[in-house]
């Protein structure tokens, strides 16, 4: 059979996979320092050359502007299997690092990579190894994933079996500040995948693979509250006009109900219900809401949100209406007796499918303006935003992924979301309509940005495992 | 006439009246820098020495503490008419003045006195003359109307015919921090006054005499909302927890009802409503609420505040609620996904007579209390508080002012009040329950602690024979 030669040929090369990838991790590819510059793109040659080997074709695809050049782009693309077959996937991964200070709390240079055994503890039954450097898990290790699997595939078969465009950033790690641009500059040639597979989040802990299936978007705005033209007496005018202050405050309360949901008309239009599926895949979950909010000093009565939603479901499947941050008067130790000119407010609208953060910000500078007081006026802006993704639990996309990691595990993988935004993922959604799935290896001890980052060798071959039983699943599907 | 003596006396003294003030004047008594104290001492004696002149029992009290000296009070009594004629009054000012910096943007040496023809202009159709110096109107010029009032008394009929206790600080420029202590430990002595006197103010305007019978008083607080132990990430925990800002601002928003009113229980329990007296009075004023609107860059329809009261009763005869600042979380520019560990606001009550700002407070934190929210805690901070003063309609002592003021100026005095807080004015009256009597002789344009201070000689006039007036009066009246 293909499949088992391909895999066969993996567990060969396992030691090899190794030190390929300990030779990416010699390459100080932090992106935010200039001095890193050269790092940074022999770190994407070395990842073009991989792929040539893996039967890509691969180039280096530059960005920003003569004035500000940025960091190049990696771009591959399989020749694919004969037309109609199988999906157009988009693999999306980064190839730069966070710095590595603070330098003195490394037990072994960051890009000096060494392999050490794993620590014991309850958690950590399986005896083992991990490679420990700058990058390990986030994200080099887990890209290594996916180049070792395609050329498994290509060595053992010929050819990748599934039409592949491989986009690997170089500035995950400093804001991402081109990708916008090069995505749209290459919509063209990008609105051909049908999904996007990453490999940059983790598992939900050892031994228990997960996918991501969806991430929150994100209105991040800000409004003031315009009042009289200068800072008044609160004495001679407290009582005798309205307090910017006060009525900020009274504008913002309205934003929720009584039963914490957001009263902006239209807000849950667009919002895609829990289907009983995920509902009943997160009940299925080892989590638990109390110790969460014990670890934040809370007791469990301070499990409050949107009534009618389990603490995991308001957190990946339903939007909120955050006040991030409130300002204005007098901030400082003691008291003045004053009536500001103004105050302000940064609220954020977390977004799940599928809301439109640029509908959602107008909607929301809708509302306000109904609700400006008598000869005031709202500054209002609008700070950043990003789509929400989710991948239907229906998709075959999904399915396929899900089968790939429990042939690889031998254990069935949690199908789970993220509160938060992943950038990237609202942007092929809102720039290109593609959805992601978040195939992740790491753990929550990887230490991600922090010193002596490591990355399981366990998780390292499960990875590699499940990639190339993803090429396999995905190559079986129609288009 | 024995009154008539009098005032021809303070006519023929008027040059001396001004001699002697101008020697005051150039005593740079500035009570908030070190290297003036000594010139504070001096401004005091010079006082001590009038008042002697005037028949006055006068001395030097200190204050402070042997570590940290403070600046003396001058404390002076008359012996007063035959037991049991005419109330005790006490007469407070101070010697003290504000630092005259910025020196450059003097006309003439803030401690060299100078008279100057009076600024012509629409609203001085009076030509006169002025003295201009730092303290001239605040407060040296107003204690001297008293002084020679009272020096007048003396020569022209041998003695003041009233019981009046004299208080000169000189530390009210520097935040009286001595005055409460002082007031306290002399709290036998003042316990005997039946009212007190204070020249601190101003008039409605030019020509435009009036009496200030009431000020409101201040309760401020610090209300801070501890939620999570820590600042959590608003894409992880937005929706899983409730978030201390938003809180805030719902539990805020409840101060105040659909009609502006303090929505906390028992707030209005002792506030004493405006009697048709008053009412009337302040219709009469020469006040414009949309003139005052513009001028801070709002439109008429920004005239809101408690229903059913207007504009100027809002601001002296009503208590509000403001908050005086806010913060929490993000406040720089730009954005962060943040759910803040706390929030806190500056919240402060005006209040009017017979309210108690100690009840009010604590009215408040019950209040508080009541809305924590599951799980959060307050952190309540008191920060300062100040008595109402009101000194009834119907009460002799103003009939009495009032009366000497129209005698003195031949014009019906305005009877106005403040929406401001005077500190003495609520010690007086929450040590002692004494009421004051404002009766002020300065103009809005006077530059009260700016450079180029100066008191129109017409108003040191009015003032000097409205005090010669108001012994008349008050020496009249039943205990």
């Amino acid at each position: 059979m293909t499949i088992s030669n391909v895999t066969k040929l993996l567990q060969q090369r396992d030691s090899d996979a190794v030190s390929r990838l300990v030779d990416w991790l010699k390459i100080p590819s932090v992106s935010t320092k200039a001095e890193h510059a050269k790092d940074c793109r022999k770190a994407a040659e070395w990842a073009k050359q991989q792929l040539t080997l893996a039967g890509f074709s691969a180039e280096l695809r530059e960005t920003g502007t003569k004035e500000k050049p940025g960091h190049p782009i990696v771009w591959a693309t399989t020749p694919g299997p004969p037309a109609g077959k199988g999906p157009h996937v988009l693999f999306y991964g980064h190839y730069d690092v966070q710095p590595a200070e603070p330098l003195e709390l490394w037990e072994s240079p960051p890009f000096e990579p060494v392999i050490r055994a794993a620590d014991a503890g309850p958690k950590n039954k399986v005896p083992g190894e991990r490679i420990v450097a700058r990058g390990a898990v986030d994200d080099k290790g887990q890209v290594a994933c996916f180049l070792e699997a395609a050329r498994a595939w290509k060595d053992a078969t010929g050819a990748v079996p599934l039409k592949i465009t491989v986009l690997l950033e170089g500035e995950e790690e400093s804001g991402s500040v081109n990708l916008d641009a090069f995505v749209h500059a290459h919509k063209a040639e990008l609105k051909a995948c049908d999904i996007c597979v990453i490999s940059d989040t983790g598992m939900l802990g050892r031994g228990q693979p997960a996918i991501t299936y969806g991430v929150r978007g994100l209105a991040y705005t800000e409004c003031i509250l315009h009042g009289p033209n200068q800072d008044l007496h609160s004495g001679l005018w407290g009582g005798r006009v309205a307090n910017p202050i006060t009525e900020l405050t009274k504008v913002l309360a309205q934003l929720w109900d009584a039963n914490r949901k957001v009263t902006i008309p239209g807000f849950y239009d667009r919002v895609r219900e829990l289907t009983a599926t995920e509902k009943a895949e997160w009940k299925r979950l080892p989590t638990d809401a109390a110790e969460a909010l014990k670890n934040i000093g809370l007791p469990p009565e301070a499990d409050v949100g949107e009534a009618g939603f389990t603490s995991v479901e308001r957190e990946w499947g339903r939007p909120t209406a955050e006040i991030n941050g409130i300002y204005g008067g007098y901030m400082s130790k003691g008291a003045k007796t004053v009536i500001a000119s103004h105050a302000g407010a940064k609220v954020s609208f977390r977004l799940v499918a599928d809301q439109d953060p640029a509908e959602i910000t107008e909607k929301f500078r809708v509302w306000l303006d109904a609700r400006t007081p008598a000869g005031f006026r709202w500054e209002f802006i609008n700070h950043s935003g990003g789509f929400p993704g989710t991948v239907s639990t229906e998709s075959p996309y999904l399915v396929a992924a899900n089968r790939a990691l429990e042939r690889a595990s031998g254990t069935k993988p949690y199908l789970i979301k993220s509160g938060g935004s992943i950038p990237v993922v609202g942007l092929l959604k809102g720039e290109l309509g593609l959805d992601t799935i978040l195939m992740g290896f790491g753990l929550e001890d990887d230490r991600v940005h922090s010193p002596n980052e490591k990355f399981e060798l366990e998780c390292f071959r499960l990875g590699m495992q499940a990639h190339v039983l993803l090429i396999d699943e995905l190559s079986r599907l129609g288009k």
